[in-house]
């Protein structure tokens, strides 16, 4: 009965506005590899850890983290940071379980993870593609853009498609969706290099880069002249205001994230409710979490998009738990170029 | 082939702003009150007038009014300001009206109108009740929140509804069908006497005077311990922060008006996108107009309710034409209590 030492990630205490390296702890722990006779607990060792900006809305204050505790439970400072990623079953007490198996779900930013029960974890059918992309496109980003465009936006053949943070894990996906679907598609993003790959490998109408424009509301109307019908808001702030702006009637904006504000409270979207009123337009907050009835669907339409190569995977992946923190760091920075994934282990 | 002299009011120049006294022009016109002949048009003698906190909107200037004239076109300062209204025919060359019918629509700010080809006109059904009814509880407030509750709002028989401008025209309604329809029900408005006649004629569950609070969010956490299902907004800024604040999970907000912004661009409501993500809220703006597929049910339901006392009518009637500005810049101080309407003349 193998023990082992555990390194994990903590946070040290409540983080409230930017996340910083020194808000994270590196611990240590001693655990058994095996499974105590009549649990059904899993252990499960971590290979890749999905890398996501609506987790520092899980460290706030439990004040602030009120919002976030609808969702999930928040995130306790000193004990391993729980996240969505693959990993291989070590050991399980669990019938649906077996030593080997590649599993998916809600596992921990530490080396290995003991799922009590189970809970919320899928074995991996790999279908012949890398595992990373059952935490990218074929995971729980794949699973938002798809439910969020198709089953929100309700979008027509023809229609006008914003994404924003579109080189971003959801909104490259989104995009690509969208231009596949038959819609026209602009997209943003913080970096030339991020807005050339929209362009030029992602299929993208047309992109820019935001941080280049001084008013996102003239960016937008010259990118749109006739108006967005379809926006697909990864960011809140200015940018979601801008885009009403620029809504055409019965336009709909489908709220995935918020990311200018996950950080800084203040920067709340101020919108113009005449917009809203005139324009009938829609606003839907949503979280994938609803929409499992339509992860057959997914599936089927994304793998068949991968198999015919119509579909690009956009992965930017770090190496070692180590860099956990780093690549978390990151995303509020725009260092990532699509899904930010970190590779904890080789299976 | 009589010739009259019609008085009528006209805006001097665009309003923006909180509209006083001295925008507004009383002007005449020397008009026939007779059709000639091969023209379809219908002249209207204005006897009952809609009084329309939206109206401001169509009285901006025309950078700020593009929403507006989206809906409605622009009002063009020293015309007479067209108007919701209902009159008696004085003269027509339109098949669908003749002499002395009693009419509904689109009228203006005047002793008479000359309707162009008697468009948007109805022959009025008086079906026994006072002629002003079908301006208020009869016309479009009604439909406004019939629609607006019945097929935007999707409620269920116990959840809890939010009403602001509550003894507003349309708000009034709204609440009173909210609780016809087995909600629970709370309004909030201005003065005391209109929390007490939501409460004790009206028959909202509760009611609050916003004025003397200093924290709306708290406010609606106290009168919504198990927060809101159903907000119904007339008023956006700090109400709609507030709301939004305090609404359960897949909480819905129906927007029907803005009053705060209508006279201050600057009082837009700064949503946290946090809650509308994780509470997965939604946010619909509408307009009555749409919704004209349901204004049979709405007359039916409506007249059935008033036939068997289970509704109230709030109407709140100045008489005279020269009292229509005054009765205007009323809207937007809060100085109506239901339904806002000017009897200009009798029939």
């Amino acid at each position: 009965m193998a023990v082992i030492t555990n390194r994990y990630i903590a946070i040290k205490t409540h983080i409230n506005g930017a996340p910083k390296e020194s808000d994270f702890d590196f611990k240590t722990e001693t655990i058994s590899l095996s499974v105590e006779p009549g649990s059904n607990d899993v252990i499960v060792k971590t290979l890749y850890l999905s890398i996501d900006p609506y987790q520092i809305n899980r460290m706030k204050t439990s004040s602030s983290s009120q919002k976030a505790s609808v969702f999930a439970a928040a995130i306790t400072p000193g004990e391993a940071v729980d996240a969505v990623g693959v990993g291989k079953v070590v050991a399980s007490g669990h019938p649906d379980f077996k030593k080997d198996d590649l599993v998916s779900g809600v596992i921990s930013w530490g080396e290995y993870s003991i799922v009590k029960g189970g809970k919320m974890l899928n074995v991996v059918n790999l279908m012949g593609f890398p595992l990373s992309y059952h935490v990218s496109i074929l995971g729980f980003s794949g699973l938002t853009a798809y439910a969020g465009f198709f089953q929100l936006c309700k979008p027509k053949k023809g229609e006008k498609v914003f994404v924003s943070a579109a080189s971003g894990s959801v909104g490259n996906l989104v995009g690509q969706y969208a231009k596949l679907f038959g819609c026209y598609v602009v997209g943003c993003a913080g970096t030339n290099q991020k807005v050339d790959l929209l362009k030029e490998k992602l299929g993208f109408d047309d992109a820019f880069n935001y941080k280049e424009e001084i008013d996102l509301e003239s960016a937008l109307k010259r990118y749109f002249p006739d108006g967005i019908d379809i926006y697909f808001d990864n960011v809140g702030s200015e940018m979601l205001e801008g885009a009403v702006a620029n809504m055409n009637i019965f336009g709909r904006v489908v709220v995935c994230g918020a990311i200018a504000e996950y950080t800084d409270a203040r920067k709340r979207a101020r919108l113009d409710m005449l917009d809203i009123i005139y324009k009938r337009i829609n606003i839907q907050g949503f979280l994938a979490i609803d929409h499992l009835n339509v992860h057959g669907d997914f599936i089927l339409t994304t793998v068949d998009h991968l198999q015919n190569d119509r579909i690009q995977v956009l992965e930017d992946i770090s190496h070692g738990l180590e860099n956990v923190p780093n690549a978390f760091l990151g995303l509020f920075s725009g260092d990532n170029v699509g899904k930010k994934i970190v590779h904890v282990a080789d299976a």
